[in-house]
């Protein structure tokens, strides 16, 4: 698998962007408005941020209630979705989804429960 | 910049290594102990995810007391870590460290302050 993207929870999408081009020397690819969510991916040179300002209530926006901006979830990027998730399901690993379903910028995703990951939100994604 | 690593703080590197090696398809490139933390990497196609078990007191063992294991910071790859840190300081980003310091592996290492990155702990990496 191949690292894809890091997702930060902020209450500030577009002022985030401004710092991390000039802090990471990257540029935005992508922005969307997805469910109730404004996002924002920045590319690297093998991967992205992507950046998540919530715009209504949401498992976002709760998140940032709880534990402030920061760190949110780890993409993984896999050509097979499907057998991701299965070998997941393999070796005990509970899933949030258990099928792939449609996120942002049209991919394929799914979600991995963090208590069965040593505490890190694990999202797959296929292109 | 280049994705480096992911580093997760868990009181299991070697379960959670077994773990990962079967669900993400991804094997041990190196294990050290650095300082009062073994630490394993563990390598994806385009980065490495670094597991940090803390064997001492230390920030890492009171990062796991206060928030339990799960995702710690993100580990972005640059070719000069002193121009990197120089233009974190130019956009007022705060440093905690202003120079680089030896880390796992034997890189260059320097961290930015969350509080001026939007609540992720990045750090700066020089291989």
């Amino acid at each position: 698998m191949r690292f894809d993207h890091a997702g930060v929870a902020t209450d500030d999408a577009e002022g985030l962007a401004f710092l991390y081009e000039d802090l990471f020397g990257c540029e935005i690819a992508h922005e969307e408005r997805f469910q109730e969510l404004k996002v924002i991916f920045l590319e690297l040179e093998n991967g992205y941020f992507e950046l998540l300002e919530p715009q209504d209530d949401g498992t976002i926006a709760r998140y940032l209630k709880r534990h402030g901006s920061g760190l949110h979830h780890i993409a993984l990027e896999t050509d097979d979705i499907e057998a991701a998730l299965e070998t997941a399901a393999d070796v005990d690993v509970e899933l949030i989804d258990e099928e792939p379903r449609r996120g942002a910028w049209g991919h394929d995703v799914a979600f991995l429960h963090p208590g069965s990951t040593g505490g890190m939100l694990i999202e797959f994604v296929e292109h």
